[in-house]
């Protein structure tokens, strides 16, 4: 009998659904159309197209850091590919990841070298573009040969899976109705996460062994934990051990703040009073998930001694002084957990939490007068519900909001690494979009600088759009404070236009009386009026509501002030020791 | 004596400056923020922050393809840089060029590969990006050693105002205030091009052979011309020699079209009547510099002969069948026209004008009811002013505009090779600033779909912040109608919001009551509004003025479906001929 046979076009799209996803994002362009007509054949999938594709990108990746899978993105060749390199790069970067689908010329113009749109010159190799996304990938397939196309599919959406990373498809729009074998499509794709079982079990002896003899043993979770699926791990490990435990400006809210064993939130000596001592005294830092950039160690001043540090990470994990390459933490965490839970005697586990909850220090008590960074970000925290979905984006709101006080089950998104403005206005829709499919409860809250915003803005109209009901605050302290703490405060570089009007913005962008989608706009100046706001916010259902806040344009937060002059110094340091000679790892022409 | 120091931030300024750029474009980063210190020092130029990078590279490019000379745009590492790449590619692609400035992390952190935000993983060569835009430039220099820098930054930007095509100078954040010998700038930089003599003598007297046996010489002046500042020459070369004169959908406006030898747009047999059989029966085509992609040859259907053909370049000239390679037609040209002028009588120069002028066919003759694409086009035409700036976006308006008649003058922009939408949105702030560099009369005038618009929109409020008074078509014709064109016509991923209040933008993005500045806007949906808008617009001097003009979304330009047709059938053909086998220059993995 023949086996059934399937367009390369829907076998892709099914097994994108397969993973659970239910939307794609991306930009039609001439040569990802016939790839698209395939998803109205997969009733698990829709399209979702967003205002351009940067946004596409972030988007994808807000949708990762929620559903806790890659989304899809549909890019056209040349320019929507290249449009989406900075999104994919952050993706990257902090693991978000994501499967780029990519629309190219038909197999027959490319082997022509044909001058059509989107190429650059005559005789132009079409496959050019493939090279240079090639950094801010796991890997890729450039779909030509019938015959591996469906293997190179699954090949390149497993790695997608368990890499946490970007990865690419590749496909000449000519491919989209090459028959492929359907009954590959019965076998699952298999993503589970394996290590070597032998080093495996060393790991995890080693570590339960740790535990064991441990005196004050602490759980540092950070954001690679969430990426690589160990959010719910992380949360159980503290709910049974009860050890005190943090965060990092990355992986605020892994943990519930108001866990009585909830210590704070740890970044190296710009952490409020009493944080840093008791993760740096702990005789066994259980580090899950580390990532261990600039701001994520305020300015590099983390100082956990290799000798008291379990570094859990997905490329390798280190007991000590001593490194396991190749083995992901998830497994080991899992058996860990599991044995923790079956003899918590053994490893002496306390049965309720020992020390005293570190409390944040209330940095204003201020009722009236100008909204200043030292009140906002406390008071947008107690605005806060549980099961909230928090997005805060580069500058003063990813400074300020460690500030803030969680509830229960927050979920939080920032970029503090990658460090793209903007990246929050798509990856706010990605964030609806995943709070949809996967059906969680609570809001999804917006906290951008108008400069950021000015970047992405656009795709506040597919949230209205596509029907969703965000809360946006929009910091307006006059162009990007956050470069003016850097450098040239009163440069006017450091400005943006002044002139929008964000009282009309959300009209503007659909939601009037006569499209039937209801906003509710807010401009606030006072402390007065930010908690009359406050407490006028959504209290009509399916309402999108916009709270402008203005403040004070060389007004920072602290931790901003604080890891500048860690930065500062090291910086100092660094350029004393410094010899111009070029080092051969790098390419000056 | 020691001869005087100056930073190398000043240095690289003041020798963009020497080019007469008067504004930069970008977005400021920590990572170049001590580099825009300096460009205060340099009283000539201005810094001109867009809203995002992709946008000011939009910008930077239509500023090269008005002012003649590259843009400067800065940008900052990795975010920046790789957001900007795609309006980079494009530049590459019609050679608009642009210096790309990107600040990079200081040497110190690159030599240690600190895990700065911006990076990507830990121990990343942080000049990973400069390979991924290795495509989309002529050249780079990485400046690292001090001994060097200056002469590196000449020979860069030398080659970006000879080639026309992008350039990147990458700037490590504390090579800004390396001192280098101020006395270089003494020496101005040499841009002129030179071919080998001995070799331009023979192209030049062959050409010159060819004019004299000539029996029904025609001038096709096509874009690169204008690109490698070639458009006055091409203008004095049909004014005195009164050939038979053509343009097409990239150039249009090159030459006058109220010139009496003025023949049409040539576009293959996606032309109007005559023009096709008036360029193909010529038996001299002085073909100025072409770009022969599809879109600007009729889908491939131009059929000018070899035997009949002039193809006058940038990187080689060819005389029917033979080609000189390395001879750039610019000194070509220049002594040709000298030549001609000088003995017209040699070359059997006529005196006037000798062909009946072909006259465009009136498309549609409404006078009232829905507004047609047949009508739309010629009668914007007719809108326009001597000495209009217009820039018409991919999609309808780029294969419409090809149907009106421009008056004296018009500059165009349009983007129908690398066809990146959205573009125009961003080019409209570049054609502003150097319009304004350059004091050209005439209004600026951008027509763009909404689709489109929707990619870029936040730069309309660069256009209100820098005080330009554009005025603005908007297509409203619900969704990507190329691409309903293209494929699937009534397939939702066609659509895009049709929620947008367009009448209300240009208050939202600043031009209100309140602050000063002016504007007006209107919404047609019948040929009578039409022309009463028209009639309005502009009656107010420094307004900024909005038209929202609707259309039916399965109303095409009679040449997108043309050419549609055409590319069809050779596709079929193509298609045919096709065997999957995969050619050595591809790499599928």
């Amino acid at each position: 009998m023949a086996s059934s046979k399937i367009s390369m076009g829907e076998y892709l799209w099914r097994r994108i659904a397969s993973l659970g996803i239910e939307h794609a994002f991306g930009v039609p362009g001439d040569f990802n159309l016939t790839l698209l007509d395939e998803i109205y054949k997969v009733p698990e999938l829709s399209w979702l197209g967003t205002c351009n594709e940067l946004n596409g990108a972030y988007a994808a990746d807000g949708y990762a850091r929620i559903a806790g899978r890659p989304a899809a993105l549909l890019t056209t060749y040349g320019v929507g590919e290249l449009s989406a390199m900075n999104g994919v790069a952050g993706a990257y970067a902090e693991q978000a990841g994501m499967i780029h689908l990519v629309g190219m010329t038909s197999r027959p113009q490319q082997t022509m070298k044909a001058l059509i749109h989107h190429t650059m010159e005559p005789g132009m190799d079409h496959s050019i573009y493939i090279g240079m996304s090639e950094p801010v990938r796991k890997t890729h397939t450039f779909l030509w040969d019938d015959a591996i196309m469906a293997e190179e599919i699954d090949r390149v959406i497993i790695a997608g899976v368990k890499s946490r990373l970007p990865v690419f498809i590749y496909i000449p729009m000519d491919v989209v109705q090459v028959q492929l074998d359907a009954s590959r499509l019965e076998t699952p794709l298999d993503t589970t996460i394996e290590n070597d079982r032998a080093v495996e079990n060393k790991v995890v002896q080693s570590i339960l062994e740790a535990i064991k003899s441990a005196k004050n043993p602490v759980v540092l979770a950070d954001v690679l934990t969430t990426r690589h699926g160990g959010r719910e791990l992380a949360r159980e490990l503290v709910e049974i051990t009860n050890y005190q435990s943090f965060s990092t400006p990355l992986s605020k809210g892994i943990i519930d703040e108001d866990h009585p064993s909830y210590g704070g939130l740890y970044n190296g000596s710009v952490s409020f009073p009493g944080v840093a001592e008791a993760v740096e005294s702990s005789d066994l830092v259980l580090n899950l998930g580390p990532l261990l950039s600039d701001s994520n160690t305020g300015g590099f001043s983390r100082a956990v001694k290799d000798e008291n540090l379990i570094f859990l990470g997905h490329a390798y994990c280190q007991i000590r002084e001593k490194t396991y390459e190749n083995i992901h933490f998830l497994p080991v965490l899992k058996r860990i957990v599991e044995e923790l839970k079956k003899e918590p005697k053994i490893y002496n586990i306390p049965s309720t939490h020992s020390k005293d909850k570190i409390q944040p220090p209330v940095l204003s008590s201020i009722t009236s007068g100008k909204i200043v960074q030292s009140y906002c970000w406390q008071r947008l925290g107690k605005f806060l519900q549980p099961n909230d979905i928090v997005l805060a984006e580069s500058g003063t709101a990813q400074f300020g909001m460690p500030d803030a006080t969680f509830p229960k089950n927050t979920r939080y998104i920032t970029q503090i690494f990658w460090s793209s403005i903007g990246y929050t206005v798509g990856a706010t829709l990605g964030a609806l979009v995943a709070q949809k499919e996967l059906k969680l409860p609570g809001r999804v809250v917006l906290i951008v600088g108008e400069g950021s915003l000015q970047m992405t803005v656009q795709e506040l109209g597919s949230y209205i759009r596509f029907g969703f009901h965000p809360i946006i605050f929009v910091i307006n302290n006059n162009g990007y404070s956050i470069e003016r703490a850097i450098n040239g405060p009163t440069q006017r570089y450091n400005e943006v236009s002044m002139l929008w009007d964000h009282q009309k913005m959300l009209e503007l962008f659909g939601a009037r009386e006569e499209t039937g989608r209801k906003s509710k706009s807010w401009k606030v100046e006072s402390v007065e009026e930010m908690e009359k706001a406050l407490g006028e916010m959504r209290k009509e259902e399916g309402t999108i509501n916009l709270c402008e806040i203005v403040m004070e344009e060389f007004d920072y937060p602290w931790r901003l002030n604080a890891q500048l002059v860690v930065g500062r110094a090291k910086a100092k340091v660094l350029a004393g020791s410094f010899s111009a000679k070029p080092p051969g790892v790098l390419k000056p022409n």
